[in-house]
């Protein structure tokens, strides 16, 4: 089965690309039909490199049904798809009912949770295209954003594990290690996606492989200054890259939010599929030949005559990519399968064309609004709702506490200032925006400008909060060490998410922030032990103005639903408490650790077992006073941690060892994450996992006091 | 003193602009003077925005001349600039004597180091335009590249401060912190600049304030993605913003390489004084209200319009900036101080304007080869020549044994590639460059990126070698926990200038990257003692193929200059070694510190007490077994490390803490670098002062041993 050509959408006429301004950009987008330049039925079955002619004979093959329950909804082309090959034969009618399919599919599936899933549903048109056109796992797909993935797994004989994961309500998770073949690397942080494909297109070229490497990247992740830098190393290896991306129209990228207003028109279309055509790109590499012999200068000019006049008719934003060497075709309309599937077979089809950037426009908000399920969906209270609802019935949860918390100390002080960093902005936030409209930036996928900008800002004498999840801050870690520690620039960090963070799992994971902060030289590091402890924080961190903070706290809900009083009072630095005064054993926690050595101390005081609780409260400086004395008083002393191993307990250890404490009486445990990845569950299962539990801390407990058959009871 | 307007360079008609090919683009910069367009004795007085009427009285007042040695070159105009308020009265060509005069001082000063310091004589004339307009320090200056901030900083008062710097022979640091007032903002790890200028702008619209804010950024920073954070942040907030880009000429960017060829010439400088001109930017602002009335789609072709018709003009680059929300205005001839002082008067005369990009062109080479002391420097052999000779006189370098080794291991293994990021490339790496040009990768400032990139070359089925100093593998923290760890990828991470780095001072200083690293899960972290070692783990690293690997070294000379033999072999994972084996205490080392172990136990043994050395070798695994029997055969277990707490000591504490071993007889010491950030000095009196020497180590043993008065005398 050979590779026979699409018909070239040649009918554009040049005539028509020089005089684009005079056509009208209104256009909408749902009017627009464009099959009419577009022979389908050429290239729907033309694309298989492989010998897939037995394929048609599998087309209704049903998957195990076994695997999951069957729903009352046929999706007949759907049942038939097992694996992406079996796409290549479907005609765009086809096609598009295989999307209508995939999007009911997602619906009913995810109606029932809380995760964001808009970002699926947008993208399945172009994952339905992109698997008619490549030829995956052969051809390697990268998704950038793990909530825009699902219907690459729907297609790639995920879709019994898709389903299992629902009925398990744990939610969707990024490690399908079952799908290890479709899915070369692994989305999560985003922004990742065009250097992971550069290195493998480099890899391929090494090998002298011929597949194809598409990374699809979402215009958020277009903040993110690792895009540029892989952009630039792209446009500058000038290997053969299909980087798609998509646009899904709301960002806080100021070019991209302009974007929001260019039309996508029969005249995009055209343009689209014209900058796409081989021929107009034959045309430009003997433009560059010839041009070239010329003489250099002639050249450049010629080369900015073809960019700038592409630049003129895309939109705004679209020379960037040129001038960081990428080729730019677009916008495409991601909503119409057969402009998709037309644009990336021109694009899949010719051999040395150097890194490609297909725009593709979709559209999140009216895709799910016009969706069937919508109102169903809506009950369930997903997005935008959950904004501002926040504290209408009190605090819930502890970023409720600390946005209260950072608006009451802002209003004792106008330098207070908020910056914001990472994938999503937490809901609760948008009270203090509100309330300070100039007084909060939120910078988006954009970490280390976000830590920089901070202490810019402290230089300016403001006294910024740099609000980051602990996930994220390791992406301005050099930031945090040159640009505020080393300097002793007074910025505070408020690390969110700190430890494990349930159904996001270990991608989101914030596992090892004690560890990279409190090695720092000039840092306080601090993590409250609950909601009242934490705006304590708040006015303290506002308070120490000269060096930089930092404190860490969990997800999840408060413990005190009755309260109220969201101003703290600045603590002293380095200053711990005692909980409960017991004998023997001293559990000495950091911060949400106490609460669960609290409920250990409450299990083992009903087996007679009174042991000492203390809350740290800084891991830098350490309170050397209350150490001391918990040395000096107890057998063992167990140090509790949410995190990574070289943390708390790490300069618990250090400090007694070289204080001389450690050659006495006393004994010191650990008790920290331990050295792997806990993949994701419900926070409780996650933290019986990590040996966290108030059960588990009772037991370890127990067998150091030699009662190991009661420490197994606790284990169950 | 009121602010008096600078005659508008407007000699320069629209009609230029427009009909701008017709140009040659031949003109040389040495044949252009512009200075009849620009009536310098209108600006050259007018922009003290304090009252300095005093300032003229203080021309011919000497420094102090204790602080410094006087050198027999008469220095008229920079003996008289105390501050940069003594710069506001000079005219046009007292300002190019001054220069002249820096340049000569600079070269005299910095003959016989080995630092580069064409990047500061290259941006004299800059430094000094920029003084000469801007009003430090109320205005903010921030340079971007330590390199590039001694004119500045002799224009700041601290030129006695450089001399003494010199005199001591330690090299010149970016520690002054006399220069806090003119410097708000250290340099350093480069990139920087715009995010904290944009704090600091933003801090200032805030608070008020009026106030300048300048970024000054070098070409080789435009690699860096949080460039691209910064500017695109810089666009949304709008605030007043200064940037100057200056483009030296030599980077690894695509598009700045192809810059390189872009002629400055007549037509480039009346093109920047155009574009920064009031007159022009209030048209800009007109058109801008007028076709917003019109309608949004006008106005964005309007935008449009203006952008690439300023594109076509302008170098590749130029739009870049434009659509990341900047106005660009260049490019403007870096040796030109007339046409600078116009361009950024203009610049610093408009109160609403934005985020401004003021492309500077200067030429490091031409400057340098121009000057009087070229030859001398020559002699001294800085810059290129160190390329190269590594070879021609055996291994001298720990990077020359490392490369070495990576090439003999690269012989072995066709799918061997390396992949290097950070500041500078280390000129041994060219060696390998040489011999396997298309699997050696230099990404430059782009360390988030490499890492992923790396990566995905492990995903393509290569194996990867990627090489970053210690200081920036920072900067890509998230990358290598989630991209690399956590999907447990098999990239080999060599991590350079590890621990103290002499005199770079603390910037530059690798001390984190154990600690960091060895939290991580799934990597295999170890360190060489020595050249062999360092070769062994060369050889693993490259076997190693289910999982990442680290391992870290120094810089500094080889120890055993004989050394020949660079093909290692791989060596057990985990396995570390017994080197001498003796009594009491036991001295378990890591990476370097085993030889400062060897040397405390050579000197202990003088004294009679003889001390066990081992070489842990790995820090993730740990070798239980031979940790087991330090603890069961000795009193007490010192671990060596350089490098911050929360590393290999902690990993050791942890581990013999839960075997159970630190509850019997052996006592824990760890020995790491202290607990703040060491300036620059010589490597020996940098490892004196983090305790870490060989003297230190068997002081810390004779102390506990009680023998304090003999640990005394190793102290002295």
């Amino acid at each position: 089965m050979g590779i026979s050509i699409c018909e070239q959408p040649l009918s554009i006429k040049p005539h028509l690309f020089m005089n684009s301004r005079k056509l009208s950009p209104k256009f909408d987008i749902s009017t627009i039909h464009l099959s009419s330049i577009v022979k389908f039925s050429s290239f729907s079955s033309c694309l298989c490199r492989d010998n897939h002619k037995g394929s048609a004979s599998q087309l209704h093959v049903l998957p195990d049904s076994d695997d999951f329950i069957w729903e009352a909804v046929p999706r007949p082309i759907l049942d038939t798809i097992e694996s992406p090959m079996h796409l290549k034969n479907l005609t765009p009618k086809e096609l598009n009912q295989l999307a209508d399919e995939i999007r009911s599919e997602l619906c009913s599936m995810m109606s029932d949770s809380q995760k964001p899933f808009k970002a699926s549903v947008a993208v399945v048109d172009l994952a339905v295209a992109i698997h008619h056109v490549f030829h995956c796992p052969v051809d390697k797909i990268l998704w950038d954003v793990e909530e825009q993935t699902y219907p690459h797994k729907l297609l790639t004989g995920r879709r019994s594990f898709l389903r299992k994961y629902k009925q398990e309500s744990t939610m969707l998770g990024s490690t399908f290690s079952v799908g290890k073949i479709f899915d070369p690397f692994e989305a999560g942080h985003g922004c990742n996606s065009i250097s992971a494909a550069l290195g493998m297109a480099a890899a391929r070229d090494i090998k002298g492989k011929r597949d194809r490497v598409v990374a699809v990247i979402s215009n958020e992740s277009m903040m993110a200054g690792q895009v540029y830098e892989a952009m630039s190393n792209a446009g500058y290896l000038d290997s053969n890259l299909v980087v798609i991306l998509n646009d899904s129209r709301h960002s806080l990228h100021p070019k991209m939010e302009e974007a929001r207003k260019t039309p996508i028109n029969a005249f995009s279309g055209s343009l689209s599929k014209l900058q796409s055509s081989k021929l107009f790109r034959n045309f430009r590499e003997i433009l560059k030949v010839f041009t070239k012999k010329i003489g250099r200068g002639m050249h450049e000019w010629a080369a900015k005559i073809d960019e700038y006049a592409r630049g003129m008719m895309g939109p705004p934003g679209s020379t960037l990519f040129e001038e960081l060497g990428l080729y730019y075709i677009g916008p495409v309309d991601g909503h119409n399968i057969e402009d998709l599937v037309c644009v990336l077979h021109e694009v899949a089809s010719l051999d040395s064309m150097g890194p490609v950037l297909v725009h593709v426009i979709t559209k999140e908000d009216q895709v799910v609004e016009h969706f069937q399920t919508m109102d169903m969906l809506n009950k369930n209270g997903t997005g935008a709702s959950v904004i501002g609802s926040s504290n209408a019935t009190g605090p819930e949860t502890l970023t409720d506490c600390f946005v209260n918390s950072l608006i009451a100390e802002a209003e004792k002080d106008d330098n207070l200032v908020a910056v914001h960093a990472g994938m999503r902005m937490e809901p609760a936030l948008q009270l203090f925006k509100n309330q300070f409209p100039d007084r909060f930036f939120n910078v988006g996928i954009a970490e280390q400008h976000a830590v920089t900008f901070a202490a810019g800002l402290s230089c300016g004498g403001l006294k910024p909060f740099c609000i980051i999840p602990s996930a994220f801050i390791q992406r301005a870690y050099d930031q945090v060490v040159h640009d505020v520690d080393r300097q002793k620039i007074p910025v505070r960090f408020v690390i969110t998410s700190a430890g494990l963070v349930g159904s996001d799992g270990p991608n989101h994971c914030g596992a090892f922030d004690i560890t990279f902060m409190a090695c720092l030289p000039n840092i306080v590091v601090m993590a409250p032990a609950d909601e009242v402890e934490l705006a304590h924080m708040v006015a303290t961190a506002a308070q120490i103005d000269d060096r930089p903070t930092c404190f860490r706290y969990p997800r999840g809900a408060v413990s005190k639903l009755d309260f109220t009083s969201f101003s703290g009072t600045p603590i002293e630095v380095g200053k711990g408490r005692l909980l409960v005064e017991g004998s023997g054993v001293a559990l000495l926690g950091y911060g949400s650790m106490v609460q669960n050595c609290l409920r250990a101390q409450s299990l083992l005081s009903k087996l007679g077992v009174h042991v000492t609780v203390a809350d740290a409260r800084f891991c830098k400086p350490l309170d050397i006073k209350l150490i001391r004395e918990l040395c000096a008083n107890h057998s063992f002393l167990i140090t509790v941690e949410e995190g990574s191993i070289g943390g708390f307990g790490s300069h618990i250890a250090q400090f007694i060892s070289l204080d001389g404490q450690l050659d006495s009486v006393i004994k010191w445990r650990p008790i920290t994450l331990p050295d792997n990845y806990i993949e994701r569950a419900s926070p409780m299962e996650q933290l019986s996992a990590a040996g966290l539990s108030g059960n588990h801390i009772a037991a370890t407990v127990l067998s150091l006091l030699g009662r190991n058959r009661e420490a197994l009871l606790f284990m169950c």
